[in-house]
């Protein structure tokens, strides 16, 4: 079996891709990073995600991004809350983490060349949310192109491949595909500003994004909201 | 004055790079990263660079790769010694790190973004030392051309500049430049694998191209090699 490697969040998104990259036929290595970020908790679902899945190599790399800051993820910014959707689909929010993607597909990169892979995955998401510049095509395309330069892999021969596949995709369709693919969304986070317990607010933009996304898809939402009842 | 982020590593030609950047006018703010390598010292030679150099703001990431590996430099395996010229200038040596350039370069976009600099230096050197891939100008470019891809600062128009001025330069003329520019290189670190005390070994690929590069500038090397007088 061939292997891919799958930037794995514990999100939603990420989950998806990951039983994306297995229905494909890959044997996935798992990358999680811990990166000083605010909802850290999503690396425990990640845990019971690749658990559940059956992933035999997960690792996680610490990198300590709160000194480089300049985001509501890895500073003391607040998190926006109960931003209406028009807000939420223009301009690019706090919430951006300066570079981030760029910065994952480079230790995904690395870690492809140790472990023999050509293929990575990304649950980057261009369609429901078109804020973040490095969720775009033409952002993980050009990556492509860097990889194959960047690599002693790429100079012997090897030829990259970024794989996106949620890329065109709505929130909803993800959450049908994830079911279909047997999924348990019960175990992801998706929350940018859980409580000290790792429960979603229910207010900032993911997981308003992600309510609104089991609505449109019509499956029950299985996260329990600290907001629920108010 | 225009902020640059400079990429320091506290070797020879990241401080040359430095100290470039500052005769061209720019104020550097640098960026070291604690990556889990063996020769880990080298970042404290950065403090002391930067100390003298009248830095004003020098960040140090910590990135564990030793969760990645696949280097001489971040896993068990040893770092060659002895080799002959002939045999370093061809392929990639095992003190190569996977994707390591491609990683240091997006942490300092991350910061470029932050602090509001465009333009980047990175010491890498394709003359003297062809071995990694990361190191060549075709490399950077495209390197460049996902930076203004991937940033928010790209989508608002910022143009990514990434200055590798040692790009066509040898290792002798590297080190006339730094000396004109007024660099003390007894300062700098570049061995791979030193001793407990941070001694340089005199025998690893780095410390060879080191020798060799003052001996060709004709100038004496200031360096206390552990080797020295056997």
């Amino acid at each position: 079996m061939k292997k891919a490697v799958v930037l794995l969040s514990g999100g939603l998104d990420s989950t998806t891709c990951l039983a994306m990259a297995k229905a494909a036929g890959f044997e996935p290595v798992c990358l999680g990073i811990a990166y000083g970020q605010r909802h850290a908790v999503e690396l425990e679902r990640a845990r019971k995600v690749v658990a559940s899945m059956g992933v035999r190599d997960f690792r996680v790399v610490n990198i300590d991004l709160r000194s480089v800051g300049g985001s509501a993820l890895t500073a003391d910014i607040p998190v926006p809350k109960d931003r209406p959707e028009k807000e939420m689909s223009h301009g690019i929010p706090v919430t951006y983490v300066p570079a981030r993607n760029t910065l994952f597909l480079s230790l995904a990169l690395g870690l492809a060349e140790v472990v023999g892979a050509q293929d990575l995955y990304i649950g980057v998401n261009a369609v429901d949310y078109s804020g973040y510049p490095d969720c775009r095509p033409e952002f993980i395309r050009a990556f492509e192109t860097l990889a194959n330069l960047a690599t002693k892999a790429g100079v012997e021969g090897a030829r990259f491949h970024i794989h996106a596949p949620l890329s065109g995709m709505t929130k909803a369709e993800i959450i049908h595909e994830g079911v279909r693919l047997g999924v348990d969304y019960g175990m992801t986070h998706s929350c940018y500003d859980p409580d000290t317990q790792g429960r979603a607010c229910g207010r900032c933009d993911s997981c308003l994004l992600r309510k609104k996304g089991f609505e449109d898809a019509g499956v029950p939402d299985p996260t329990a909201y600290t907001t629920e009842g108010k």
